[in-house]
């Protein structure tokens, strides 16, 4: 399945529904942000030895709250016109040279502290 | 590009460093929460009629906010073996019942309310 | 009511509780998120002459969310022992010279932007 | 400092420079949203054992975005006639019923889990 698949399939059900008018990009970055805010909810209080036994329960949930988060995604990168698989490349590419293997192997430290 | 392809590249990039020692389900949810408010920033207070040209000027940093979300989604989607271009495909089939296009068109009201 | 006889409330409740051992600043800040997420979640999709309608229809619930994260900024601000009316204090200050009245009277650009 | 005096403060400021026009309950949910982001953002891929060390270094962060959070939740208890003290006591109330002292004692079960 590609990317540009995926998008085709997400416009279309849009379309269908005529929802464009409600899908400027500040109402797709809040319906992401508050998406996101469902799948942390899931965790809100979980202990690190908690954390994988609660995805286990939870997957057919958070697989859920994924799906909507990546279809929203999609959608935002449509209508700016952003290639979103080239979007990822080129930011890999950027996080290759901030963050240089010797240097943040084994590291949670953030670039500009390295 | 395939979701697979990109997942593959994401991958590698984390285990080069090292990072899943990092990057439990919780962690990976708190970033993307993280990531998504970072997008909605661009748009704080601003009014309907400046949300295009916002969205033009700020293009280059959407981009990289949403690229950072695509990433975690993806890493999320493979530590918790989902693929996430069949659940994008099943949520868009239960949203197909959910939103019956005669029901739902030119509407904005949640499925429960329409 | 003052915000120390609210955050005595709150420290009591936690500590019969014995659940300052869950409750380090990251998790507080997760919680802070969640709840801030479920507030937003009332407004997705809404549009601005539906607003204030929803608002009032959904007033209980939104006083619940609003509650919920007034006791974890509360709680947070006590544990890392800052004062939060001082807090708001100093940062009215610092906007009341961001924002002077003469140049962002009626506009909704940031203070950098000015 | 009461509640009410620092909303007053608030409200003057706001007031001031005519910005009741963009704080309908929705954009201050928004950027509710997007002030905690920025309060979780410090903490992205801490480990439990790194928190209070962060937390104590952008103590001064921290207390900003904290008041940030503080002054947009005024305004909007402020703007739906919410009392915002007495709303945070009466879920602690209800808080007191959910969770026993004898139920939830060193438990981090939510609720409808214990």
């Amino acid at each position: 399945m590609t990317l540009a698949e995926l998008t085709a399939r997400i416009i279309a059900f849009r379309d269908a529904r005529d929802w464009m008018q409600f899908h400027n990009p500040k109402e797709l970055a809040v319906a992401i942000t508050a998406e996101a805010g469902e799948l942390l909810q899931h965790f809100v209080w979980q202990q690190p030895e908690q954390i994988e036994r609660r995805a286990s329960e939870r997957r057919a949930e958070l697989t859920d709250e994924m799906a909507d988060v990546a279809i929203l995604l999609l959608e935002l990168a449509h209508n700016l016109e952003v290639e979103v698989g080239q979007a990822v490349l080129d930011k890999l590419e950027r996080n290759e040279r901030r963050y240089p293997v010797e240097k943040s192997r084994g590291s949670n430290a953030k670039y500009n502290e390295l």
